[in-house]
């Protein structure tokens, strides 16, 4: 018997590159353009004065953090719950809820990580396709499965349900978990957390990864009822019982607290979308409406990896998926004004407009 | 169907307390008495000064602290796999080596996350005794198994075994992966990080919390062939593409940098434990010796828990585990000369002497 015979054999998930090349403008991986909020650095300054509180383990239960948050959203400690990254949170939900044999559904152009945790922790899935304008539609969600995974607003299309239509598919759907993935939802769309008391199997994932500036940091939260925590924690720490650093915790408690700074920001990315939404439209691309910190768009006049190609020539990166339906499409964040000013430039010169 | 029937059921590991009682001496978790290197303040202000570096992802390569490791150990980075503590490390290590339906061996008296891994991803696993002296006994290990699991030096006892002991072990067990769990190595143990190349079996797993007192930034590692670490880095980005956050990165890299400073701060708490030793003998504690910074004593004239408790009363915690063969022993932290001084003083009064 060969070594590996006993080991988990995958095909991992591949993050959007994180070159080191100077002065690239990086519209590749969502990041927020804008710095996280100022007391960020208030708080790095504060332990610079006494990192000897890093010998120590961080608080396992992330009190601190988890305070902040619940304080913020209005809701109580027991109904959230605190990971490294939406990434983690998802990836524990994952583990924690999806145990039948009957498969887990989800679109078949989504967040690309949902098949790959499927995969790792063997669980059955099944894809359902988007329809042509990529949309969700609920009809073919009307069977029996493990439970349910929806981006809203989705990646990498951009397109939101409104939250009737996320509450009436919920209502048909009560009996497994239905996690809502909302990374995106500060970008416009509506959120679904004040529906966890009335739907005990609703999971909804955010990250301060793109609306509060903090990629960098790996703080991730879900909410859902005392059931659905209590489950997820008894994993997690069955898992790991310090996910989250001293740093994450206390930085993490500087960016929710801030919500004049949250505000002021994502209003800033809005409307840079915005205004970049009618220069892309004028420019020939097309695209369904975005509700999130990107654009995913497509030109009837050139391929999307010459597109990307010749962005990146020109010190540009955006990301492009090498998959079916959507291999003529290019994900574009919204970065600063200027950034997205040497965008618009670059790809007038390329489609010679 | 209820909900819940589809839920991963498992009963989670029990840190140490983190209690927040100001003035307790805190000998409960293992965590080293002195601060961080220098360094990882200098990085803190670094940080400070533009801390909008947090809003991008880091690296997902962990290129800068993978590099300052295998630089410190002399290895190549393909054989390195770093993770969110040692518990990260061994919980995707576990997940990603142990898939036969045959046991996973490892002792019965030993870092009590074991049997939890094993349990939540579903892993056989089969404890074995130590013997009476809390000793491993090779011949034991002889069997049928899906890997083997070797803490060294163990805890709780704080035993170790040395390195041609470990070598003659793994020369027994080369057709499934043994994992030795280094985390207190540093404190007077011989490694096996050296034998990687020999045995493409073995994986080392070391941290950053306890003899580079940084457990509050979750740092831990291991080291392998080429082909462990390859089938490990695929597991783990098929869990969570970030795990180590920006701050990780820059404070680990200067954690590993400074040597020197290294060396004096666990010469500093060996010479503390050596001085302890007698002090406990004297006060008739019984213990192995131990290659740690702690010490697993019993004492023949008090039960265990009640001496915790009247410590705990003195402001004085330290970790005691209600399980068989071990309910009458205290692990106890090496802190500074002057908290050790304090228990040594507590542990006379309550035991009268």
């Amino acid at each position: 018997m060969a070594l590996e015979d006993n080991f988990r054999k995958v095909t991992p998930y591949v993050p959007g590159e994180q070159p080191k090349i100077p002065n690239l403008i990086k519209l590749n991986t969502n990041e927020n353009p804008y710095p996280p909020a100022p007391g960020v650095r208030d708080a790095l300054l504060k332990l610079a004065e006494d990192p000897s509180v890093l010998r120590k383990y961080p608080a396992p239960d992330c009190e601190i953090l988890e305070e902040a948050i619940a304080d913020y959203y209005g809701i109580s400690r027991d109904r959230l719950f605190v990971g490294v990254g939406s990434d983690d949170v998802l990836s524990m939900a994952f583990l924690t809820f999806f145990n039948s044999k009957k498969p887990v559904l989800f679109p078949d152009i989504t967040y690309s990580f949902y098949d790959v945790w499927a995969e790792v922790y063997g669980i059955p899935y099944k894809q359902i396709p988007l329809d042509e304008n990529f949309e969700i539609r609920a009809e073919d969600y009307r069977m029996e499965n493990g439970g349910i995974v929806i981006a809203n607003p989705n990646a990498p299309t951009g397109v939101a349900k409104p939250k009737a239509w996320m509450e009436d598919f919920l209502k048909e759907h009560t009996d497994t978990v239905v996690i809502v993935d909302e990374a995106y939802v500060d970008f416009g769309a509506e959120s679904v957390i004040d529906l966890i008391d009335k739907y005990e199997n609703l999971l909804v994932v955010q990250t301060f990864s793109k609306s509060r500036s903090m990629a960098g940091m790996r703080i991730g939260m879900a909410f859902g009822s005392k059931l659905l925590i209590k489950y997820l924690k008894d994993v997690k720490f069955s898992v790991n019982s310090y996910t989250m650093n001293t740093t994450s915790l206390l930085l993490g408690v500087e960016a929710i607290r801030d919500d004049a700074y949250f505000r002021e920001k994502v209003q800033a990315v809005i409307a840079t979308r915005e205004r970049v939404k009618l220069q892309l439209k004028s420019l020939g691309f097309v695209f369904r409406d975005s509700k999130t910190n990107f654009i995913f768009a497509s030109h009837p006049a050139m391929d999307a990896s010459e597109i990307m190609k010749k962005l990146r020539e020109r010190g540009i990166i955006v990301r492009h998926f090498s998959k079916p339906r959507i291999d003529q499409y290019l994900r574009i964040s919204i970065g600063t004004d200027a950034e997205m000013d040497e965008l618009i430039k670059a790809l007038a010169e390329i489609l010679h407009r």
